[in-house]
């Protein structure tokens, strides 16, 4: 498998990674399938939203902390279980059609990485499926 | 990839596409291995859910839109954040079992295209990974 | 495929399977590629999270509860749309990495079947894909 690694500079943010994705699948032979994304740690997650209008962004992490706020009299002690709720909500898998060597996404869409519990150094795995 | 066409025709709604995922695999060779299905919208997303009671995805749709209520001042301009936002709570890919051509679902599932910001047409792309 | 089966002692609850998923690869031949799980049940799910502490599990169940409490108006007439809710929150498909016959999964990470509406005996079904 492909790693990729991205530093996140905020406790709660989506950082676009399709560039970081699409530059390690073009290391690949497979040319046609799937690219299976996976993030290996507990507080984040992986998704995928509108790359024009930073805005929606914004509204994805500020509604999701409202609904999931930092301080809920959770029972976790190391204080991050929202972080570990909203990772669940994201979820940790996301699968993209490959063709020709390229990702396979709609007009709009970025793949982003969800750290809920920055500033922190992550990684994302990637494997590529063929058909 | 084989690609799909949705018609929606309110707001919101649950439609269900298993029958039209299932003849788009009846024209493939490939009988066993997953099938990947993607959306590639960022208002809209994939779930499965139960078949049999209407109800369900009626409570479904009508609890997410108290949780995520179409106005809560939002920041993006477009007016539509709470459909981008439950977009990325159900999640744009989803993987099922394919064994002798036939999606392996269990009794009461149906593939539920997800609807947050219609009417519109959609599709929802196909691809078949063997075994 | 193969199936692993579950047996829920409480209503709610995040149930740890990655021992039994782990088992049932090692009778397979292929050694390197993804393992895609599904749950066939339209009232649980799955999810990947926190191995260790299991304060995490329970405030995942807890905060889930109070966004989506088991009565809420809701329309469906067999008591449980709580479940389905909560259902496609996490979702039903799940893709791992296999490299060398073994999951990769993060320091931190279990993967868990989210029992939504227990007591009840479950299954999950696994494939693998090659690479």
């Amino acid at each position: 498998m492909e790693r990729i690694s991205i530093t996140s500079t905020r406790r709660v943010d989506l950082i676009d990674i399709t560039d970081q994705i699409q530059d390690a699948l073009s290391r690949q032979k497979t040319q046609d399938g799937i690219c299976c994304l996976f993030c290996p740690h507990t507080t984040a997650g992986l998704t995928i939203n509108e790359n024009a209008d930073p805005a929606v962004r914004k509204d994805i992490t500020t509604s999701l902390s409202k609904l999931i706020p930092p301080d809920a009299g959770y029972t976790h002690s190391e204080g991050n279980s929202d972080s570990h709720i909203k990772a669940s909500l994201f979820g940790p898998s996301l699968s993209v059609i490959l063709e020709g060597g390229k990702l396979m996404l709609g007009t709009w869409q970025g793949i982003y990485f969800c750290e809920n519990d920055g500033p922190r150094s992550r990684q994302v795995w990637i494997t590529i499926i063929g058909k």
